[in-house]
């Protein structure tokens, strides 16, 4: 833990010798928000060309819309002023083709603990999209010219689709 | 909205075309799972030097410990074999010093609808890491072993700073 420590403070020092924040406020300068996954094989802003600055960022295992995902997600629209919303999901997520009972299964053989919340597992990575993005759109939370994208991402190619505009 | 769309897919078509999956695994390889905030003006790959494959990242508005996080480090641990958990908590953040009273009122003024749920504001930095770590450590859903650093990020100079180890 020391190592890691120290390893990640030096990268963190030579990240600072180049930082400058002049450019950087607290309100994203596209007023954009993405609801993305975990998934450590991409970054939102990397397969978009989006800057720091530009969006914020929510990260979730699948990129579901949860309440926590709506909690941060107001916020930036309500307190940050973002008005687009781009939900991407990816291939061959750890989510896709599972079930809350293999899964919770899963946890408790490491954990010696059963879940008793589920995972929100899918099994079809467009649909799942769909069904994020419908869910958005119903949310009363949001001001009324709120939109909403619908994307999935290939983690082998690198690839962006459009599922929902 | 069109618009938008058209520069990200342009955008996207430039990523690909540097794009190379061979290194990229479904299992973070320095298994390290990162919570953070949504905010725009950082990476947490970008600030720790971390490289795309090393580690998840679970973002939502402070970084905060909610049930949602719990979802996604807990897959993160038994279905993907991270064995850190690092929490970083940031300077300037939205949710510093509001309060829900104030944050349902934004939303209400923005959305017409007031908000059922708490929005997780608070008013120490350092301590709201101290917080989330507490409540990481006392879960019981991560295997023994599983470790949990804390950190702050100043978004004005781009240090790191420890608060929990």
């Amino acid at each position: 833990m020391a190592d890691l420590l120290n390893e990640l403070l030096e990268a963190n020092a030579r990240y600072r010798a180049d930082f400058d924040a002049a450019d950087l406020q607290l309100r994203p300068r596209r007023q954009i928000a993405i609801l993305t996954c975990m998934d450590s094989r991409y970054t939102a802003q990397g397969v978009l060309g989006l800057l720091l600055g530009d969006a914020h960022v929510i990260r979730n295992a699948g990129g579901r819309v949860t309440e926590d995902a709506i909690r941060s997600l107001t916020l930036s629209a309500a307190l940050l002023g973002t008005r687009t919303c781009i939900v991407i999901h990816h291939s061959d997520c750890g989510l896709l083709g599972r079930t809350d009972e293999e899964l919770r299964q899963r946890v408790a053989n490491v954990s010696g603990t059963r879940a008793t919340f589920g995972f929100l597992p899918f099994t079809d990575l467009d649909q799942s999209v769909r069904d994020d993005v419908a869910a958005l759109r119903a949310s009363p939370y949001f001001p009324p010219e709120y939109e909403v994208l619908g994307l999935t991402y290939d983690v082998r190619t690198g690839e962006i689709a459009v599922v929902a505009e």
